[in-house]
């Protein structure tokens, strides 16, 4: 089921001078901070020449990376997402399977504008797995 | 310097019943369990069309992922890994730029026969970083 790795989210708390050290120090090709307020982060994107690592840094009074980021105050590796073809009939797979969808269950528009969703990583040894439509 | 993203590295208690999941339930293509006892883990290939996931179970008294677990009984993500040209350029360039290098500093030959070294979390966000000559 599971394709391509579509990207590895890093939760940062300074998503400047995170940037500053993956182009700087780790000589990779790093975007302009993209602010997406509905879901509730900045974003970076760093590309590498199979896959992108995401830099995340809190936006707003609900930002999902909020609590990580209390726990984890430097930051940390917070997700892994993969592509799959049909994100509905991933989710009615994973539900039969007996793993938990977060949320409502229903797949949401992700920050790409493409359907995904979340599985609860106590039943993905603590690995914090999106799921993209691709 | 960084390359491509060589793989994910994910800590799990029991890597049996993690290759169920990724086989079972994520539909991916899994590798049967190899032990390496000079690194102190057994370790699973998760083959993805563009990286790969390696699950990784303490082996031996002196596992580097046994406190990893002890601290995250479910497991997590432990680190990603990078290729460089040459690690030992990247490792010199890193230092200069003030990035602490983990245990002797000079690289050793990792869990691929390959030369590799770990940066230290503290210094890139909280997330531990492997690097590996392709």
């Amino acid at each position: 089921m599971i394709g391509r790795l579509n990207h590895i989210a890093i939760a940062v708390p300074d998503i400047a001078a995170a940037s500053r050290l993956y182009q700087g120090t780790l000589g990779a090709e790093v975007s302009a901070p993209e602010k997406l307020p509905e879901h509730g982060v900045t974003v970076v994107f760093i590309t590498l020449p199979n896959t992108k690592i995401e830099l995340l840094e809190p936006l707003g009074e609900a930002s999902p990376i909020a609590r990580f980021l209390d726990k984890n105050p430097d930051g940390g590796i917070h997700h892994v997402c993969y592509e799959v073809e049909d994100i509905g009939a991933a989710r009615d797979w994973l539900v039969t399977s007996g793993a938990r969808v977060l949320g409502s269950g229903e797949p949401k528009i992700g920050a790409h504008g493409k359907p995904v969703l979340f599985l609860h990583p106590k039943d993905f040894n603590g690995a914090l797995i999106e799921l993209e439509q691709a």
